[in-house]
This record gives C-alpha cells, structure tokens and sequence, in this order.
C-alpha cells in the first residue's frame, strides 16, 4: 500500500482525517507517518488541538494495523480499545505521528490467534513529532476481526 | 455561559470541533454535555471513529474547566497534558460525551494554587454516551495557566 492509497482510504472511509487534512507520508510495516497542517487543526492558544494530535496518532496506529493485515488477512477489521496519550510540549505548525508496534516480537503470536480464534490484541506506539523532535506518545491496545 | 454560546467559542476557536458538528447540549459548572452526529465522524465500519469519540471527550473536559474559570479567572489558559481513553462499546449514531471534574472537593485548591502560583492542575473525567448508555470514559488531566 502506497501512502497516496492510505490516504485515499482514509479520506473514504475516515472524514475526519479529510477535515483534519492528513497526509500520509511513510508507509511500510515498520512504520506509518502521518502529517497534518496547524489551520484545522488549532486551537484558542494557535497550537495544535490535543484531540487533532491524538486522532493522527489513533490514525498513524490503525494505519499501521491495517496496513500489516492487508497482506494477511486482508477481510480482517481493526477496532481500538483503549489507548493513554501525553502532550509534552506545544506544536505551533505542521506536526506528525510515526507509528509502530509497541512489542514487534509479540506480532507472529498476535497473527496465529488472528487466524485461529478470530480475535486478536495487539499495542501500538505513536510518537507525535514537531520540527523533528517528539512532542508526545500515545499508547493503543487495538482488537482485530478476522472477518468484518 | 449558555451551550450556544460555548458553541460559537469552539466553532471559533477549535475548527475541528465545527467539521465534526459538534453541539453544546448541557452548560453548568457541575458538568458540560457535548454531542456529535455520526456522518462527520464515520469510520471504515460504520461507527464512530474512535479519534472523534476521544475528542469530543477532550473538548467536553476542556469546555467544563474552561466555563468553570470564565466566572473567576477569565484571562486562564487550559491546555491538556495526558489523558487515557477506554472505548467500552461501538456507536452506531448520535453519541455525546458528558464531562465532570473527576474530585470536586479538590477545586478550591486547584484554584488558589492557580491564583498563588499562576498554573494548577487538575482531573476531569468525561463519559461516552450512546443511546443513554455508557459506551467509554475519558480521563483527562489539565493544567491551567493564570494569563495567556
């Protein structure tokens, strides 16, 4: 999946991230990083809203998922749990979130209970990241359906 | 503050709040009552996209101590530092998410901290609500800045 075919995907299926302006600019199953712009995303101090900083990092995160299933299991569907998020200091202009699996060790494991019980959990990190340094981290717990 | 007029203050300020239609229902210092529909908020399976649920909850956190502060210091700043998110069951339409501070008896300190020392933190917790049900809870923690 090319990040032009993320981002379409996302913009179909996802209208906030339309609204929200998100560009996807790496895309591989090591990672996803998505990039998005301050105008519509500001907020009453002219930063970056903390609800637009953790929708790209639940995006980036599901991006990845989704991203590493399509090969797999390509029916399969990805739905978050909970996830826990930081802002550790103001982004004022266009920022990111580079994804990836909290534990990569823990994906084999995750991709048999997929296939064999068609249910399965799994962690993903995002790092919120401003003028190349890290601006936050979110933590999220995803469940994956073998079938939709 | 009337949810009309808290509705204009985040259209204005927060344009991601006006791409996900996002309407002041309940206004009061006790507990801020924020709703969205679901077209703006959509995901790939035809509910609530999880980065839309967790702002509005953001924003019905951010509203409370926002309304709460207009009476005594109106010149205060809130900005969020961390939060946690558990999305307990999927939304399939309207959903609202209902804000309250999570330890009323700690706003007098978190008050005069802010008046003595100019920044105070604080907890506010806000609940999905999905056809008068719960469907996830926010935990959010806030600090205040006496002037911008």
């Amino acid at each position: 999946m090319t990040p032009s075919e993320l981002e379409q995907y996302l913009f179909e299926k996802i209208p906030l991230s339309r609204a929200m302006q998100v560009a996807a600019i790496e895309v591989s199953e090591q990672c996803v990083r998505l990039r998005a712009p301050l105008a519509p995303n500001v907020n009453h101090r002219a930063t970056v809203f903390g609800g637009s900083a953790s929708t790209l990092a639940i995006l980036s995160a599901w991006s990845l998922l989704h991203v590493r299933l399509q090969g797999r299991l390509p029916g399969a569907s990805i739905v978050i749990q909970r996830h826990s998020m930081t802002y550790e200091r103001p982004m004022t202009g266009e920022f990111a979130a580079l994804a990836a699996l909290a534990s990569p060790e823990q994906w084999p494991r995750f991709l048999r209970a997929l296939e064999r019980w068609g249910k399965a959990r799994i962690c993903v990190n995002s790092m919120l990241e401003y003028r190349g340094e890290q601006a936050g981290l979110f933590n999220g717990e995803f469940v994956a359906f073998a079938r939709e």
